[in-house]
């Protein structure tokens, strides 16, 4: 199992559009053959920061989801309005 | 449902002895009520990066985890092994 947090820090005033985009990249990610879970997260404190955290069950299938129609699309279009991103692909250890 | 990343950026040297502590930690906190998950991932880029990310029934699950005796006792132990942390308490969107 692998998994993700890609935090996003979004500029004031584009954060529903993001979200709007994501709707899309959540859903069809879901369906997407060895996505165990695919969710988005706001911060509490903070509602610029959008968090997306998945779940793959392995390399090949993180590797197809990048190869997505929807991933080349909607990602880019993410970073158009994110001042930053930070993304962490971890293991499991406990 | 309340979903926290604590990430932690180790000193070189600390990881182990961190995990060792998280042992713990992550089994008790586990049987908590109100604990729907909580797991340790390490970064698989830079092993000194150890992150816990949780899930939580609510506010009273969680404010009750932070006053049990494990987590009074084990957290500023960790905190002793760390440069510099960094929490994000999310809300669920999507």
């Amino acid at each position: 199992m692998i998994k993700i947090v890609a935090k996003g820090f979004f500029h004031e005033g584009k954060v529903n559009e993001a979200i709007k985009l994501y709707e899309e990249l959540v859903q069809k990610s879901r369906n997407e053959k060895g996505c165990i879970s695919y969710n988005l997260f706001q911060d509490k404190k903070d509602d610029t920061i959008l968090t997306v955290i998945e779940e793959w069950e392995g390399e090949e299938a993180l590797e197809l989801h990048k190869n997505t129609e929807h991933f080349i699309r909607i990602v880019p279009l993410l970073g158009d309005l994110r001042k930053k991103s930070e993304l962490n692909i971890y293991n499991l250890v406990l």
